[in-house]
């Protein structure tokens, strides 16, 4: 019987059903926006709604938990990147993994981007994805391979940029076309040929 | 009378009509994607709906006239932006105002974008659009302001680019940010710095 397993299972169980659950909220709510049904949510996640409410008692929670999670995933893709010995490279990796994640998530941050972006209960976090993403610039900047006048929230906002070319363009072109616009947005990064930019990059949060 | 006006008069009343209804129609669906009720934009362009429908019989038919109004728009911008005698300076200005144009209709695009870019009857305009840019394009490039991997298509998705910053970032953020990412991607298309690119560009239809 389930309620006679040790502890230590419960809590991984606990932990398994939370990830399932905030995995399948954010695919249900990138296909069918922040209205989508809390009993679709718990039959993606393969748990009972009375699971997912004990959990999750409102929907505001739950999409609390899924931007938490990725805010979290974004300072662990930069530190990642940022075991690569060489800083442009370092740099480049995160941007791309960066905007695979997006990618993945576009409908959520549509809905959810706001929130994610202003709500002060993230002020922390975001603080601490600044920080990561600071790092691996001004490693790519001290290294003379990226100019000085980009700030960390440019970054995101770039490597955003690169995912345009899908949504308008989703018939019959090849899905790795944002690789090609991620390429020439890179190369407007480094120093060569950069101009003048104006105004300052915004502060997240 | 209305009836007894001389021809001249009638066809000029008949062709103000169509421009507002297509400029309704064009800012109804961006707002409300292309389910948006026809008593709505009728209400809007201030015609009556008999009008609209002499005018337009199915929405098909006037989602068609808006796509046509603003690939000729994109051409008429091509040629003016031709005018300056720096290409380079030609290329951004189209550049800028290809930015203003998506801004604009981004949700009419975004609903009618993949009729825009793959539909058969639509294949002359796309020609005509695709040619004027590459003029601009290969004036810059001959010039050697702009790097030669580039292709008319890639111009458009990489303008398209630079609003990505204003989706995500509607809260408070300035409205002109686009100009900031802008500025790297052109950066992003000179000879300097360039890295290789791959794959090739798509072809537009």
């Amino acid at each position: 019987m389930r309620s006679q397993s040790p502890p230590s299972v419960l809590r991984a169980d606990a932990a398994r059903n939370r990830e399932r659950i905030i995995a399948a909220a954010a695919a249900v709510f990138a296909e069918r926006g922040l209205d989508a049904a809390t009993a679709e949510i718990a039959h993606r996640a393969d748990v009972g709604e009375a699971t997912l409410f004990r959990r999750f008692p409102t929907k505001d929670e739950l999409i609390d938990a899924i931007i938490e999670t990725r805010m979290e995933e974004v300072v662990a893709l930069a530190d990642a990147a940022a075991s690569d010995p060489d800083p442009a490279v370092a740099l480049e990796r995160f941007m791309q993994d960066l905007v695979k994640q997006f990618s993945r998530d576009k409908g959520f941050f549509e809905a959810a981007g706001e929130r994610c972006m202003s709500d002060p209960r993230f002020q922390p976090l975001r603080e601490r994805a600044e920080a990561a993403v600071g790092r691996l610039l001004k490693g790519a900047q001290d290294a003379g391979a990226v100019r000085r006048d980009l700030s960390p929230s440019d970054i995101s906002f770039l490597a955003g940029s690169a995912l345009y070319a899908m949504e308008v363009s989703k018939p019959g072109l090849r899905d790795d076309l944002w690789k090609r616009y991620l390429r020439v947005i890179l190369d407007g990064m480094k120093p060569e040929g950069a101009s003048k930019l104006r105004p300052g990059a915004p502060k997240l949060g």
